[in-house]
Parts: C-alpha cells; structure tokens; sequence
C-alpha cells in the first residue's frame, strides 16, 4: 500500500477561557488529501482547490512538516506527493493550516507504517504552524491529531492531554472578513491583572471539570473569557450580539474561534444548533456581511484514513 | 438536641498552581467546638486553648459568621453559646481561621436542623475570612465545609465545584515564622506575563484533569506556579531546598500552603509521605528553625458532627 486518502478535520482552538492551551476537533469541514509514497527524498505538492497555497513545499503549511519528517528519516529513500483539496477556508479561524499539517503527516506516518508517535507528529505538524503563522503553536494540531478535546498543558516540553467531555453540538459562523493570526496577537497586551488571570484559571479550571463530568451549565458558566476576548472581539463586527443572542437561542456559551474572525456556539442538541445557527445568519444578513455557517459536532477521532 | 461537638478540619488554599480558586481539606489537625444552643440572640466565646484570639464575637473569626447567621434568621430567638479548642495553629497558613469559621457555621446549621445550604455556610464563614485577613475568601472554606478537592470558579456569584481525585498523602511542615497574609497578598504584583498566565492556567486545567482521571503523573507535571511562588517563596527559609529535596525523596511535588508559612507536598503512599516528612525535619533541623510536621491524607467529608 503506497496510496492513502484522508479527512483532516477542522478545529477550534482556545475554546473561550484557555487561550493557547485548549482546542476541539470538529466533524466538519474536512480537507481532503491523496498522499502516494515515492521512492526519492523529496515532497511534492498539488493543489486541487482555489486557494493559491505555496507550492514550494518549505513555504507551505503541509509541506514542511513533511520536510522535517524527512530529514528525521535521515538516508531513508522515501518521499511523498500530496494532492490537498482544501474545504477549510484559509484565514477562517478553524484551523485550515493546522489540518492541512496535522492531515500531511498523520498521511505520512500510515504509509510510513506508523512509526511515528502521536506527540512526533504534532511536533512535525507544529512546523507547518510557524510557516503559516510564525508561531509553533500546537492548539488547533493537537486536536486535529488526537481528535476530541486536548490540553496542551506544556509546548516546551510537549505535554498533551485529552480531556473527555459528554456529545456537544458546534455551530460556527465565519463572517467573510481577513483577521490575521499574527494582527489578532498583536493587539494583545502582554501583561494583564492577577486579578483577571486569576478570574480565568478559574474558568478553565471549571470548564475542564464541566467536560469531565458532563456537566452542561458548568460548562455554560465557565464560557467566559476576561483577557482576550474583549480586545479581539473589536475586530470582528456583530461579536457581542451574535454572542449574547446565541445564548438567548440556548446555546450554552461560545467567542470567538481561535483569532478568529469566525464566532463558535456550543449546545446540547443539534435543534438549538441549528436555532443557533439562524441566529448568527439573520444577524449577518443584517449587518451585510458575507459569511459561511456550519452545523456540526465533536470529532473523537481527528485526523481519518479513509478505508 | 442543643448540643453539638464537631471537628473543623485544617485545609491548603491554592494547590501550587490555583492561587485563590483551589483548595483541599485535609484529616489533620483539626479544631475541636463544642456548640449550645441558646434562647436569646446572642454570641458567647469561650476559649480552651491559649492563643487568645478576641472574644468578641464581631471581632473573631468564629463570631462574625454567627451574628451574621444571626442577623438572617430575624426575629428568631435563638443564639450560640462557643467553646473552642484551636489545634491548627492561627498563621500557619493550613486554613485556622477558616476552621473556626466553617466549624461554628455547620455546628450552628446543625443545632438549628440543617435550614442553611452549604453555599449559604460558605457566604457566612467567609465574613470570618475578612475579620482574619481583611479580603473574603472562600478557597480555605470551601474545602472545610465542602470536603476533599474543591474549585471556587466565582466568588460573585459564589460557584464551587468539587473534584474527585485519587487517593493523596500529604506531608505538611510548619516552619515556627510569622507570614501574615495581609503581608503575603502585598508583595504579590498586580499585573502578571500574559505568557505567565498562560502557562498556569494550562497547570491548572492539568491539575484539575490530573485529579479527576486519577493520573498521579500528570498531577505532578501540573504542580507548578510560575507566578505567585516565585516571589511568596522568598518569605520562607529554605523554600527551595524543601521542595526539591522532597520531589527528590518520592513526593509528587508541592508548594507554599496559602499564604504560608507552610509547605506542603503530595505523594501517592503514606510511606513516601513519611520520608518527605523526614526530608523536611533533617532541612529545618539545619537551618535552625522550629517546626511542626503532619502527615495526613484527603479528607472527602469536611467538618465533621460527633455522634
């Protein structure tokens, strides 16, 4: 077997209250990627969407991952062309670069026989991160790799760490608008008060104790974010509203997903989801924003090899 | 029934890594009271031990949250007639004053057929943490009424969560030096490293995760304070070489006790925590500094009624 077609899901990183440490893996959308094994040191890249990606491997977010990976491989004669279809919108917030790495290598380690770890491959996978964004940031890859909800308790070194949580319902709404990963951190300020720090390891505290014991207005009430939410969510129009009437619609909280500029919801039914998800449209149709919604749910599995 | 005996237990704010949102109740030492109820609304304190703490009931830890019992219950002629033997020594930051405060509020619940909720308990005992320290906090009450791990998301409104964890030993060592809190809370800076702050609050959510998935590991990994520690640690002689030295001897790790002067390390058997206690005894010996030193375990119960 040199062939391999896989879903690479698309994530949510900081899940409200724990920026930079928390991501969730989601059923949809999905690139979709057709890897074959070649038999010299190189990596080549075909692009069977829009998006106008690098093609130079050492620029691209899936290709230097597998470069890395490679050169770990040391004389080995092995290489990999990559066929990427992506249906993750770059620049959306849900970790379009993140599964286009994460897809690369969990790719690459099937037809490699799987003789890389989990933790190898988001540390490959963290490569195609810094290219996308300057920063080796593991939120969106760890997810996407171990499926569900992770813990990057530790980067330096890496620490990962699933968190089980009961069924949750996604709804996300990408308003068509450019938000940079590197602008969004940026306007960060890099000092804030004990006092809202403290009010956040609280949440997060409470949040990964509400997942872990299925506890779904815990979960509601730990959905508070007092540091960066309310500098990021300047850039995104509508944020408060679409927030506060999303939570009136039922659903149990949500913000924005990763630096966004997409905004997530979670619920306990797909029907509030979906109610959700009216929210979020007729509010943008308002505004006069073009934007892309999505329905969907937790992904236990991350990355899928497709039978 | 107008009588009561309880045992107030002694607990540790903070957990290293949960600076004023986690706390732990411990079997040992505890505070013995001896509560009558009384026909007319009043407070009386007696003393059994010899720490001289005020006897007047406003200005004492046990005495403010009964008149505030008091207050809320109107008209009612009924009062608290208080004897106290105080075992956990008021200073040693292992939780005294809110020994004094949770045991006379559930010995007073108990006396007048349990009408108050345990939250109400806490809001009572938390005006005996302002007579101690000048600030109301929960995260010594909380685990003393509550029993074992608890997780105070929110002081306002009040939200306190329990935690299951594994079996714990503890080793605690009380250095004979006096920290105040009001002073310990001082020295602490009002604004923190974003990058600080990130990294507790993924200690925090390992903690939390470590405790409820039993994984002794990874609540070892977690147990480290990056913000507070660094500068209350330098109120304690000998901080760092206990702390090593006792993670050298076995000890999952640990950390400053509340505000100290204790420290305090986990460990997985009541043989290791016994060697740690030995680690501790040798270092203080050498510095020249007296000290008492318990080794106790989880107490899962909270204050407890004689029967």
């Amino acid at each position: 077997m040199n062939e391999v077609k896989i879903y690479a899901p698309a994530t949510i990183a900081n899940l409200v209250c724990g920026f930079d440490v928390l991501g969730m893996c989601l059923e949809e959308p999905c690139d979709i990627m057709e890897m074959k094994l070649l038999g010299e040191k190189k990596v080549v890249l075909h692009s069977r969407d829009g998006f106008n990606l690098p093609a130079d491997p050492a620029q691209n977010t899936a290709g230097a991952p597998l470069l890395a990976m490679l050169e770990e491989l040391g004389q080995e004669q092995v290489g990999f062309e990559l066929t990427i279809e992506k249906h993750i919108k770059p620049g959306s917030g849900i970790g379009s670069s993140a599964a286009s790495a994460a897809g690369a290598v969990v790719a690459a380690n099937h037809l490699l026989g799987n003789r890389f770890s989990k933790p190898d491959l988001v540390r490959f996978a963290m490569l195609g991160e810094k290219v996308a964004s300057g920063v080796k940031h593991a939120d969106n890859i760890a997810p996407c790799i171990y499926g569900g909800i992770t813990l990057i308790r530790s980067i330096f070194p890496l620490d990962i760490i699933t968190i089980p949580a009961p069924a949750l319902h996604i709804t996300v709404v990408h308003p068509l608008i450019e938000v940079r990963t590197s602008d969004a951190r940026q306007i960060l300020r890099k000092e804030v008060l004990l006092k809202d720090a403290i009010r956040q390891w609280g949440n997060i505290a409470g949040l990964v104790a509400g997942f872990m014991k299925s506890d779904y207005a815990l979960i509601g009430r730990s959905l508070e974010d007092v540091i960066i939410e309310p500098v990021r969510s300047m850039l995104i129009p509508g944020f408060d509203e679409v927030k506060n009437s999303c939570i009136a619609a039922g659903a149990l909280g949500g913000g924005i997903s990763g630096s966004g500029p997409s905004i997530f919801m979670l619920s306990t039914s797909q029907q509030i989801a979906r109610s959700v998800e009216m929210v979020m449209q007729e509010i943008f149709d308002r505004i006069g924003l073009a934007y892309h919604t999505y329905v969907t749910s937790v992904n236990t599995q991350g990355v899928r090899i497709h039978k």
